[in-house]
This record gives C-alpha cells, sequence and structure tokens, in this order.
C-alpha cells in the first residue's frame, strides 16, 4: 500500500504588498502546504499555484478521515510524479481566494479586515494582478529559504501563475509547468469572466459588495459558480450527470422549479463549496484573470512584451476539449515560445470533463511530468 | 436593383388552444407574417418558424426606412432562395414569445391577461411544449385555406418546430429545412438552458413570475440575454467584438463596474432587444426547448419515438461550430434519418458567429435551399 501523504495548512505574513497597479496592502496573509522537504543544496523546490476556484490543498489528507484528498494527489506524493521523497513542494493559496471562509484557506482579500478601519474592505480593497499573487508567493518561497524554483507548475489560473514566474523572475524559475492554461486568450475568455459573475451583481443581498454585516449574496454566488462549473465541463459530462431526465419527484411544468437532474447534479456540485464562497472573491478574481498579461510584474504591457520574456523550458499540458482555454490558444502559445527558443514540450489530456481534465486526469500525463522534472536544465 | 419586400404583421386568433401537457388556454393568439401568394391549387406554403430570441420577422421591412429587414430575408423575398413570386410563405410567433412587448409581435404567454381573472398570468400560464407551438401554427395554417405545406423550415428553436410538425403531422408536411437544431441534444444543453435564465429568478423584481404591476426585472432578463447571445457566438466573433481591451474611459481596477469593451458590445447588443422582452416569456421558452420530443403532439414520449415518425425528406443545414446544438448531435439527426430511410441531405455555414451562424451567414445555403424546395417529392 502507498504511503499516505498528511499535510497541515501553514500561514505566511507580509506586512505589506505593493501591487502592480500602484496600491500598497498591509497585513498580507497567504496559506500554503508543502510536502516534502527541502535538501541542502535548496535546489529540490516545486512551487504549485492552483486553479480560479482552487486552494492550496493540491495533495495529502489533513486528517486520515477526509473523504478526498488535494486535488493533484494523483501526481504529488511519495513516489508519485512529483515525489515527495525527491522534491520539496510548496503549494499557496493567492490572494482574493474564491474560498475565503473555508478554515482550510488563508488570503488576504476584500473579506479581510482593513487594517485602517477594522472592517472588511469590500470593493475598497485594491484591484488585483495574477502577477500581485505571484510576488506574495515569491516572498513566500525566500522565506522558506528558496531563491531558485525547479518549476513552477499549476492548473487553469495556476498555469496563468507559471507564465508570470517565467516571464517575471526568469532567474528564479527553472522550467514551467502550465497545465489547460495560456497568456493568449481572446475577450472570448473575458465575456464569459463577465457572464459567470453577473448573478452575483444582480443579488439584492450583494449591496455593491458591502454586505459584511449581513446575508451574503449567496444565491448570486451560487448561480456564478454554477455558470463556471458547467463552461468549465464539456458535452461527454452531461450524459453521466442526468442527462436529459427530471429529477425524481420533479415536476417540468412548474416553471419556479429547477426540475431536471442535471441541475440538481450542478446544484450539488457548488453548494458543496459554496458556504466557505465569498462573492467579492470572486469578482476579484475573474477581474485578475481578464486583465492578466505575463510579467506584468515586471513591467511588461502586452501579452507579447510578456511571452517574449520567457526562457524556461516549458511542458505544456492540455486538454483539447477545453470550452475555457482554447486549444487554439494553446498552439498560439506553443508556436511563440518555440518561435523564440524556448524548449516546449506538450502533453494531452482526453476524458469526459473538458476543462476539468487537467484537475481530474492529471494522471495521464504523470510519466512526462516526472520526465521534465527529473531532467538537468 | 431587387424588388423590395414589404409586410405587415397580422393576426391569429384561437378560442381556445388545448396543450399536450392536458391544460386549456382560452383566447390565444399569435402574429404572422405572410409574403407572396397562395396559388389555386394551395400547394405552395412555406412554413417559417422563428428561433429561440427571433419573431416571425423572417423578411422584408414594415416601413422602407426599417434599418434591417427580417432575419431570414437574405434567402425569401422576390427571386431569392425562397421565392416569394412562386411561393406563399407563412412566418409565425410562437406562444410565451421573448418579444413578448414588441408593437410588431403578438404572442399569448405569461404576460397576457388570462380571460378569467382579467389580470397577466404570471406563471399560473400553464408550460406549454414546442409541440403547442406547432398546433397553433397548424390551425393558423389551416385558417389560410393550406391543408399540406410545401415545407416547413426555421433556424434553431424553429428547426425543433419543423422536427414537431414532420412527426406529429406527417400528412401535412412535404419536406423540412431545420437549420442549426437537432432533436439529438443532451443534457448538456438542458443544463446551458438552466443557466441562461438562472439570472432572471434572482432580479428581486421578478417576484415568483408576479411583476406585472410592478417595475420588470429587467436587470435579470438582460443578463439572462447575455449569457444566451455569448453562447450562440463563438471565440471568432470576440476578436471585432473588443477582444481584450478596454472600452474607452474604462478603468480595470473598478470592481463594481463591466470595464470591457467587449462587455459593452455584449450589453448593447442585448439593451436593442431587452425593452421588448418579458423575463417569463424566456422561461417558459427554456423549459419548452428544454423539454422537447419531436411528435409530442401527436404522443411521442421520446425523442427516439419521435424521430421515427419522421418520413419527410430533410435538408439539414447545420454550422460545425455552433456551441448550442452540437454538431456531433446533428450527426445523430443524420444517421437516424438515413437509418430508417429518410432522404437526408446536410449543408454547412461557415462563419465567426458559432450557432448564429445559421441566421447571419443563411445565404451560403441559398442554392441548395432553392433547389431543395423546388424539386418534387
Amino acid at each position: 500500500m502507498a504511503e499516505q501523504l498528511f499535510t497541515t495548512k501553514q500561514r505566511f505574513e507580509l506586512s505589506e504588498l505593493r501591487t502592480v497597479g500602484g496600491a500598497t496592502i498591509r497585513n498580507v496573509a497567504i496559506g500554503y502546504e508543502t510536502y516534502g522537504a527541502l535538501n541542502a543544496a535548496r535546489d529540490n523546490a516545486i512551487l504549485v499555484a492552483h486553479y480560479f476556484s482552487g486552494t492550496s490543498h493540491a495533495a495529502g489528507r489533513y486528517r486520515p478521515e477526509d473523504p478526498l484528498p488535494g486535488y493533484w494527489d494523483a501526481i504529488i506524493g511519495p513516489g508519485k510524479a512529483v515525489d515527495t521523497n525527491r522534491y520539496f513542494v510548496i503549494s499557496s493559496d493567492t490572494l482574493v481566494n474564491l474560498n475565503a471562509n473555508d478554515p482550510d484557506v488563508i488570503s488576504t482579500g476584500p473579506a479581510s479586515r482593513d487594517p485602517a478601519t477594522g472592517k472588511p474592505y469590500g470593493l475598497s480593497f485594491p484591484a488585483v494582478a495574477i502577477a500581485d499573487f505571484v510576488r506574495a508567493q515569491k516572498a513566500l518561497v525566500e522565506s522558506l529559504g528558496v531563491t531558485r524554483l525547479r518549476a513552477v507548475m499549476g492548473p487553469s489560473m495556476g498555469g496563468l501563475q507559471t507564465f508570470e514566474w517565467a516571464a517575471s523572475y526568469p532567474e528564479a524559475v527553472e522550467r514551467i509547468i502550465p497545465a489547460i492554461s495560456t497568456p493568449h486568450f481572446t475577450g472570448w475568455l473575458t465575456a464569459w469572466l463577465s457572464i459567470w459573475t453577473q448573478p452575483i451583481r444582480l443579488d439584492p443581498n450583494w449591496r455593491g459588495g458591502a454586505f459584511y454585516d449581513g446575508a451574503p449574496p449567496s444565491a448570486g454566488l451560487e448561480a456564478a459558480m454554477r455558470a463556471m462549473t458547467l463552461h468549465a465541463l464539456q458535452s461527454a459530462w452531461a450524459d453521466g450527470a442526468g442527462g436529459r431526465a427530471l429529477a425524481a419527484g420533479a415536476n417540468s411544468a412548474d416553471i419556479a422549479a429547477l426540475p431536471f437532474a442535471i441541475e440538481k447534479t450542478l446544484e450539488e456540485a457548488v453548494r458543496a463549496r459554496s458556504p466557505f464562497g465569498d462573492a467579492n472573491h470572486m469578482l476579484y478574481l475573474a477581474r485578475a484573470n481578464q486583465t492578466f498579461i505575463p510579467g506584468a510584474g515586471a513591467g511588461a504591457r502586452s501579452v507579447a512584451e510578456g511571452v517574449a520574456r520567457i526562457k524556461a523550458p516549458t511542458l505544456l499540458i492540455h486538454a483539447p476539449d477545453d470550452l475555457v482555454f482554447l486549444p487554439e490558444w494553446v498552439e498560439t502559445t506553443e508556436a511563440a515560445l518555440r518561435s523564440q527558443g524556448v524548449a516546449v514540450e506538450t502533453a494531452k489530456l482526453s476524458g469526459p470533463y473538458g476543462h476539468y481534465n487537467g484537475v481530474m486526469q492529471i494522471a495521464q500525463a504523470a510519466d512526462r511530468i516526472a520526465d521534465f522534472l527529473a531532467r538537468p536544465i
């Protein structure tokens, strides 16, 4: 039987963070987990960055009775592709993490108390960029004694963070493994992020973001998370999730109801997470993704300018059925990196989950990841 | 210069309509337009059915100064594929038409006054099926002296109506031209229709559908229409619609705002139509699509059972980039019809508009349509 991996959430604090937008945020904290140990040469550290609705719980369990391990447990652990007997894995929460109310998430954002007022920021929290997530991560990594990472890896928004690392801090990253992610997305994704989040603003409990002294906009947040979840899946998933059938006892003539089994499936999938979610955090996350420019942390002003700074060998993992980060955008990234001399290789994930294949089916790329990480550069 | 086509909205009334769900609706009215004239043999009539957000304004203009003609004007008119010098074209509004407040739309639905109370139905209006739209159309067509249609044609939800005609009334339809449409959709579309419409229920003005004595849920309806509109397009459209750029003067750091040009593009596209829209009608339309079974008007209980009844030669027009009615579902329909001996042919539409290629690019299929209609059966 394989060795079980256990982990605990740890807290990293920064007295202040200067954002790429020019704001200063005081008393910043982010959660993180580590798996494995830093070696004496301090050259075996790998950073894992999470996806839009994810957390730093990438691998292992907190307690033996936890029903599920971290999201990439299939590839992170003792003897696995990201072998924690060999590598020191750091996985960090982003700023404005969606799951702000999860006791296992630590993330400064609009739900945090503004030290200047003692009250939750709400929308007075400054807009943050993916590059700001990475600034906080860089300080975390350095606090652990690491100045150069063997790799940065992550799915989806985690992949955007790998591009930001490689473009802004080329000396600090040996290689990157962006999964189901590309900086070359177009206005199509900009518009979808807007569609995902529009229910939040419609919820009367949202109150322009100033809901922390009352009932939160749970209905709006859940609707937003349902839109996000469906978009991150694919049609092949729907057949196993209720198809066109009615839920037991439901009546399709009741227009006020949501009578279909697949609506219940979506509702339940979201409701398992939504009590931990913060609606303002979701709005900030959407904006951070919409405005993403790799290299913004080092002053890049366009995607092309940022991508041109990337030198790190890249293992680009993608899912051809992905409806969020489209395959043609990934191809643009592959071609751009190759044309500037970056050693790029690709791995494909298949399965019924669309974009989520990058989480659910990551084991398909295990050997490729292990090989890519082990190779000397 | 081509001859201009002018048209006016006409009104068809039914003292009562018995729905497939077993309800009776009194004082039903639907609008319709006709182009061309019925011949003495009464064998040149073609019925056109509209899409989800469309109306019976399929061709021509009401007034010379109208900026745009009807949605399929590219193929309907004097000398066009559906040649109104040759054919008598009838285009009808559905029940529960989305644009209930458009002065050029006539459509009984939840916004109509219940003759029993003198007040708008709201959600007391019975759930209706696509088959009920067709029951009303059949009565309309018969009222015009037509017992057998040369063809039924329409895009998207209009295509579903063609399948219903062919499955429930095989003796009354010589041939069908469903465009960007298939009865073989799965739970994937069921779920998307739920995602489109969820903002309506979140709008506090919706009030369980009883909003007719107050402010309507315009914000919820507009959000729903934005979701529908984006889903009916494709990524290629986004580059020309603002891409990732900010709107003039917009600030991406303002989290309360929608700062991107593409968000404005979507907002303006929807706002041109939304004042005519009724939020309850959209909910009823979504349910009618979710529950669609061809042949339901003649008692079919499953998609397979309904499709098996179709005998009419079929010209299946589809858009391979369609994200609403997926190409693999269209292929299933083609194979099912072919396997039961139906003469099926297909035509493909290309362009940057995804599902909407079936409206915007229909001229690409003009010759195929003309040929298919002219052929003796």
